[in-house]
């Protein structure tokens, strides 16, 4: 018997209890004050290619939708992340962040240094998204629903154990803690409502799944290439270059 | 200038001289006889994922060629992989070295357990091939110009370290040892006569780069799931599990 949207629901979070990114070493590390200044910058260059892959991601949720309510309803998110007139948008502000770690913004901005393996596990999200149902494309962005937890840990464990920690440069996780609720109270309804056989829930939990790989897989990726025993893979930014002037 | 044919295949084997992943970690720990029986057994797991993708990577380039010879000359790698009436095919040969590290070869058929970093890089590669021009997508299966001198120590190191090592587990190896540089002869030639100006010559050697970025990311993926400290990722194979009866 298909389970109750309150039951299917529940089986969403437990997704998330298991494995979100939060439970990874590197997540820990980062906020409670044991990276090293490196680490947080490897952390900001790879994480942007993330921020700035959503909105297209988003774009391309939006190319397959044919209701006008379910765009207007989407798109709140391409504007949250590009900006608009009144907002500089995500994007800008994860940079303000690289510019507050020491980074060369332009640098940071261009994508150079990002590691192969976050491309890959970014992209193929990017891809997962063009290429699935639109239930399996709602339900992989369902990992909202446990990221205000993490950016509220992540304000204050930046603030409390990094001196580049202010409220502009941690400007981008303050403005999730708002953005992130009201986008998953939409998708997660549009999810419990449209997941209404066995096998479409099988679909939806199998994406959020894999959308908590997506994470996962890129915090893996720089805790091999920058915690020791480091390993940077050839391409990956090398600590110590492409730093604002006068930074060292 | 645009680089004569000779110089830009040097370009490309000075590609693989860089950051073929004969210069991993893992490469040297598992071909000196360094990996644990787990190690091994994850290594074939989540190779076979790669491998199992070859031929539907070849099967995307050939649905995108509209020269019959080309698509002709091609066809062999889809039969070298999935076989033919008098060869079982390098997918089964890979199966039979399942079977000899001790895996359950259902299971590892199966592709369960794969590392989601590895799909994530398997699959690029299939999209890179589907998605970029004719030119990328047979410059970046010249990561075959590096495999013979892989192949060979290899075979060679597993022999020498292994007692699953035989004739019959190493049957994929040996083969390859001749398909490879027949493939391989015909894609350096394609591309040499193809990539006729700089900006084709940058795209092919970009298309090389990405492809070594792929395998090197496999290597990655096993090595930081299962060499210490390991951190297996949600998902990922268990050591000691899925083995053949009286395996252990």
């Amino acid at each position: 018997m298909t389970a109750t949207p309150a039951d299917f629901e529940a089986r969403l979070r437990q997704i998330g209890a298991d494995q979100y990114h939060d439970k990874h070493p590197f997540h820990h590390l980062l906020h409670s004050g044991g990276c090293t200044p490196d680490q947080v910058r490897a952390w900001v260059i790879n994480r942007f290619y993330y921020q700035a892959s959503i909105p297209v991601k988003d774009a391309a949720f939006m190319s397959r939708v044919e209701d006008p309510a379910l765009r207007r309803a989407w798109r709140s998110r391409i504007e949250d992340h590009d900006g608009t007139a009144d907002n500089e948008g995500g994007i800008m502000r994860w940079l303000r962040l690289a510019d507050a770690v020491g980074l060369d913004r332009d640098y940071v901005a261009s994508k150079e240094g990002v590691l192969p393996a976050t491309k890959f596990a970014v992209d193929a999200y990017v891809r997962f998204v063009r290429d699935k149902t639109l239930l399996e494309a709602v339900a992989a962005s369902l990992t909202e629903l446990f990221a205000p937890k993490i950016h509220a840990a992540r304000i204050e464990g930046l603030l409390a154990n990094y001196a580049f920690a202010d409220d502009s440069s941690l400007s981008y996780f303050r403005n999730r803690l708002t953005e992130a609720p009201k986008d998953v109270a939409f998708g997660l309804a549009w999810v419990l409502d449209h997941a209404d056989t066995d096998e479409k829930q099988d679909a939806a939990a199998a994406a959020l799944v894999f959308k908590t790989n997506v994470l996962w897989a890129q915090l893996d990726a720089i805790h091999a290439a920058y915690v020791t025993p480091a390993r940077i893979p050839p391409g990956g930014w090398q600590p110590g270059t492409h730093l604002r002037p006068g930074v060292k």
